[in-house]
C-alpha cells in the first residue's frame, strides 16, 4: 500500500519532510503548499509529481492527501491541524505541537472523533541512540532505573519569545517521556534570569516519575561550551549518551552497584558490592531519523505499529513545560500532573 | 622565624604534613604523636630530631610545639583541637573541622580567646587551579558572575556513617565560598537513596549567595563515570575548571554574552551580542598544595598574611552541610543560614 | 566590478560552486552544463539567470563566462579546462588538477601563454582553522618550525583506482606546501596493502622541505578511529590543528623549548630550559570556505589579490604525489623533487 | 616455597621492589645493600627482618638471598648482575638489562651457564592494559594483525647521555616484542635533532616483524601535548591502547575490514565489506603491575611458568636499539636482526 501526502510550510523543516516523503516507498508526494509563490515554485521544480498550492483550503479541497505535514510557525499549527483533520487528513505536525497543552488537547480529542491518526514530529525519538536507550531500558538490561540526569547546555540563542525551559526542555522531556516508559507525576523548576528581558536564560528542572525514578535536567543558554549529555543510572549498569560523540554516542557500563539482601549474615548490615565491568559502544543504526519516523507512520497507517510520537505525547511533552512554568513562578515548589 | 611543629595522627594524611613540615624552611618537625607504637616508630625513623609520644597530653607537657596538625579521625578533632588550644599552640584541623558546627564555632572562639591560629586543611585551595579561579573572579577578569554549576559524581565509596552531601560537598563548599567570595544565604537539597540504608546517594543541591548568584551541585556516587567538572558564568568570560584535566585544568573562555543598553534605539528592545573569542588555559602553579599552604600558615603566624581557610572557613562549611541536612528532610525547601 | 561565471558538471561538488557563485556580490553565475539533462534542468530551476547547456563547446560558444568553474570527474579535467583557456576564461578546477603533473603542467603553461587565471580549488586552505595556522607560522609567532607531524587516518573507503597517498596525502601536501611556506626538497614513502587489490592502504610520508624542515605523515585506510591531527612544533611556541575538534581546532602551546646560547657560562655546555605557559585557542573565522575562496578569486581577477591555490599549487601537489610513488617502489629511497 | 630476596640500591625504583618483596607470600626480603649508609639505615628500618650491606661482595658472602634484584645505575648493572649470577643467586636488573648487547649477551650465557633465572624489569607488561592486549592477539580475537602505530610523544626531558630513542623506544620494543610475538627482522629509522647537543629529538622507526606485519614508531620530545596511544589493526577487530585515559585504556572496536574470497562472482573484483560494529573497553586488571611481576617470578623461580621479560626479552630490546643507531646513522636504511 502507499499512501498519498503533502507538506504545508516549506521554510527551514518542510522540505527536509517533502524530500523524505518523496523518497519514502510508501509515500507518494503529491501536494506543496505554501504561502510565498517563489519559494513554492522552487521547491515544487523538484517534485513534478506534486501539486503546488498557496492555500492549504485550496489543496484540502482539490488534492486531500492520506497524510497532510505541517510544518508552519507554531502559531498556526492548531488551526491548521484543524482543518486538515477535519478534512480527513492523517496529520504531521512539527514540534511543538501547539502553543498550549488545551490546544494540543483539543487536537488529540479531535483525531480521536475522526478517527485520524496525529503525529508531532519528534524527530529525536527516531535517531539510532534514543532507540537504543529505549530498548536498553525497557530490556531491562540496566535493571531498575535509579535515576537520570541530562545536560543541555550552550552559549545560547536568545529567543525573543521563550524562556531557556521551553527552547531546550521538550528535547529532553520527549526523550525522557520515551525511554523511561513511566508516567510524569510531578515537575519542580528552579530559574534565574540574567538578560533584561528578564526571562529564565538557566534554569534546573526536577521531574519525578511513576516509581520513584528521578531525572534532573540543566538548562542553560549561558554556558561557555555546548554540552548534550545525559546519565541514565541502572541497578545492573548504567548508560552515558552523549549526543556530541562523534562516533560512540551510547556507552553503557557494566559497573554497576549490587545490594546483596540474601545473605542471612548480612540481613541488617549493608552489603554493597561493586563492580568495575567492561564498557561497551554499541554500533547504532545510522538510518537519517527522518527515515526511520516516516518507515513507522507507513506501518501506524498500515494498522501494523503504534506511534512513539503521537497526538498523547506531544501533549505531554506540553503539559510538563506549564507544569514547569508554574513551579519556577512558585520559586521550585513541586507542581503535579493530573494522572 | 622559624617555628616548631607536631603531628598527631600518623593514619593515611598524617605522614604528608609530616613530611611537608619537616622540609619547609620555615617549620621544624619537633613531634609525632600516635597511639599505635609501631607506627610511631616506624616514621619516627624517617625524622631523627622529632619526639615521639603515645599521647598528645604527654607531648603538649614536655615538647609543646608553635603549632599542632591534627589528622586524626574526625570525632577526636573537637577534642584533640581543645587540648592544643588550651595549652598554646596554633593548631592545624584536618578537614573537617567537627562532628558539628556546633563544636566547630566553640573551638573558633577558644582560638579567639586565646589569640592563638585555628587552620583547617583544605588543601584544596591550595592548588594552582583554584587559586587562579580566585584570581579570575576577584581580578573582575570575568565580570559579574552569573552562576556556577558543579557536578562531582562517580562510582562512589559507600560510607557506612555519611550520605553522599557529607561526602562529597565539602570540597565544593569550601571551594565555592572561597572564590565567590560572597556570603552563603541559603542552601537547598533534593535527594534520594537507592541503597538499602536508606541514605542519600544522589543529591542535588542549589546555594543561594549574597548578590543574587546561584550555585548548583550535582553530586552522586552512581554514575558509571567519574566527573569533576565546575562552570562559572561570567558576563564577560566564563570559566571551566576540569579537575581531571591532567594538562588543563582550566579553561578560560571569552565567549560572553553582552548586553548593549546604551543604544538609545534599543531602550526597550533588548540586545544581545554574541561574542565568540578566545579560549585561554593559562599555566598554573604546580607547587603541592599542601607545600603551599605550609607557606600560608607560616605567614600567618609571621603576621604577614591571613588564611584563606581558618576556623571560620571551616565552620561555615559544616553550617552549609547541616542547612543541606534540613533542607533534604523538608523536601528541598529553602534552608536560611544565619549571618 | 562583476564577473561572470559557469559552471560545468552537477554532481556532488558542481552545486555547491553554483550555489557560492550565485550568493556572491562579485559574480553573477550565467551558465550552467551537465551532460545529464534531468539533472541540469533540475539545478538551473533554481537559477533562472544561467543559461543551461549540455555541452562545454556549446556554453564556451555561446555564453562564454569571465570564470568557468570545472566539477567534472578527474579524467576530463584536462581536456575541459584546457578548451575553457584556449576560448579565453579564468578556470577553476576541482581538485585534483589532472592526472598526472605533466597534464597540470600543460595547463599551467597555457594559462601563463593566454594570461588566464587558473585556479585549483583546495577548499582545505580557506578554512578559519588553515588560514590561522598560516598567520601564526608566517608571523613567526612560533618561532622557527622544528617539525611537523600529520595523522589522517580512518576506516577508509577503499577506492577502486587510487591508493591510500593519492586519496588522502593531497590534502596535507596541500595545507603543508601553504603553511610551511618553503619549496617541499624530498619525499619519503613507505606503504603497505593489506588488500587483494595490492594497493597501499596504510603509508607513511617524510617530507622534507626546505631549511631542513620535516614534516612526516601517516595516512591509513585501517583504522579503527577517524584522526585529522597535526602538530606544528616551533622554536619558541606549537600548535596542534585538530578538524575533528568541533569547537577548538587550533591550540597554540606557549611551551616551547628555548636554548640559551648567550651565557658565556654555559658556551659547551648545554642549556635547555623547559617553559610551560598557557595554552590558546584562538576563535577562527566561521565563514564557509568557499565563500572565502570565492572572495580570493575576485580579487584575483581583480588584480588586488595572488591566489593562494593556483595552477603552480596544484602542480606541486602532483609532483609530491608522483615522487611518493616513485619511493613506495623504491622501498622508502628519498626522491628529489626538482627546484 | 618462600624464596629469600635482597634488593641492590635504594635510590628511585629500589625501595618499590623492596616494598613489593616484603609484601609478596612468596618472598622473604632478607637483605638490603646501599653505598649511602643514610639511605640504608633509613629504609632498613621499615624492614627489621632484613640485613644491611653497604656492599654487595659482603651481602652475597654473607646472606646471599635465592634472588637478588639490582636497581643500581645502568653503568653498574653488568658488573653488579655478574657477581649475583656467578655468586649462584638468580637475577632481576631494572631495565635496561645493561650497556651494550653484547654485554647483555655476556649475562644471558652465564645465566643459561650456571642455570639461574635472569630476570628483566620490563614493568610496563605487567600491567593489566598490556597482558590484555597480549592476550587479544595471541588467542586470535583480533584476527592477523596488519599494523600498527604507535606514538610516544612529549615535551621531553632532554636527557645529557641519551637520545630520543634511547629514552622511549624501549617501552615501545618490549611491548611490541611481547604483544606482536613475532621475530624482529629489520628496523629504519629517521631522526632530525634541534638541539645543541646534536642528538636526535624526534625520531620515526619503523619496524618489520616476521610474516610482513609493520610496525612505527612516532617518538619526540618537541610535542606540546603527551601522548601515549597505540593502534593495533588486526583483520576481525583493531585494538587502541590509549595509557593516559584514566578509565578505559583498552578499547576494542568489531569495525574490521573483511574481504570475501569465496563469492566466485568476485573472483577478479575485489570485495571489500565494511563492518562498523560495537567497541569495547574491557575491565582491566588494576593489581600492581610490579606485584603481578613478583607472582610470575616466583612461578619461575618454582618451575611452574616461564618468564615474558628474562634475559633474551632484555638482550633483544637492546639489540633493536643499536639497530635503530645504525639506521640513524645511515639516513632510514633497513637495519637487519640476525636470527
Amino acid at each position: 500500500v502507499t499512501f498519498t501526502a503533502g507538506v504545508v510550510g516549506l521554510g527551514y523543516w518542510g522540505p527536509n519532510l517533502a524530500r523524505n516523503l518523496a523518497s519514502h516507498p510508501q509515500f507518494r508526494l503529491t501536494a506543496l503548499c505554501d504561502a510565498d509563490r517563489t519559494r513554492l515554485d522552487r521547491h515544487g521544480a523538484f517534485y513534478p509529481a506534486a501539486r503546488c498550492f498557496t492555500s492549504l483550503q485550496e489543496l484540502l479541497a482539490t488534492a486531500r492527501p492520506d497524510l497532510l505535514a505541517i510544518a508552519t510557525p507554531v502559531a498556526s499549527h492548531h488551526r491548521l491541524a484543524k482543518e486538515a483533520l477535519e478534512a480527513g487528513c492523517h496529520v504531521l505536525v512539527e514540534k511543538p505541537l501547539a502553543r498550549t497543552s488545551a490546544e494540543a488537547d483539543e487536537l488529540v480529542q479531535l483525531a480521536a472523533r475522526r478517527e485520524r491518526h496525529l503525529f508531532v514530529d519528534h524527530t529525536f525519538l527516531f535517531t539510532g541512540a534514543v532507540a537504543e536507550i529505549r530498548k536498553q531500558v525497557a530490556s531491562g538490561a540496566l535493571g531498575d532505573l535509579l535515576y537520570v540526569d541530562s545536560v543541555r547546555i550552550s552559549l545560547g540563542l536568545f529567543q525573543p519569545d521563550v524562556d531557556v525551559v521551553w527552547d531546550l526542555a521538550p528535547h529532553d522531556l520527549a526523550i525522557l517521556n520515551y525511554v523511561v516508559g513511566r508516567r510524569l507525576v510531578s515537575v519542580r523548576a528552579l530559574g534565574s534570569s540574567h538578560n533584561p528581558r528578564g526571562t529564565a536564560d538557566v534554569a534546573y528542572l526536577h521531574l519525578d516519575y511513576e516509581g520513584g525514578i528521578g531525572a534532573h535536567l540543566h538548562l542553560s543558554w549561558l554556558s561557555p561550551v555546548k554540552v548534550r549529555r545525559m546519565i541514565l543510572a541502572g541497578r545492573r549498569q548504567s548508560l552515558i549518551y552523549d549526543d556530541l560523540e562523534p562516533a560512540e554516542k551510547v556507552k553503557i557500563y557494566d559497573h554497576g552497584v549490587a545490594f546483596d539482601y540474601n545473605d542471612p549474615e548480612t540481613q541488617r548490615q549493608v552489603l554493597v558490592s561493586y563492580r568495575k565491568g567492561d564498557m561497551r559502544a554499541p554500533a547504532l543504526s545510522v538510518s537519517e531519523a527522518l527515515s526511520t519516523e516516516m518507515d513507522e507512520i507507513a506501518q501506524v497507517l498500515d494498522g501494523r505499529a503504534s506511534s512513539r510520537a503521537g497526538g498523547t505525547e506531544g501533549r505531554a511533552v506540553m503539559q510538563a513545560l506549564e507544569a514547569a512554568d508554574r513551579s519556577l513562578k512558585a520559586g521550585g515548589a513541586a507542581v503535579s500532573l493530573d494522572g
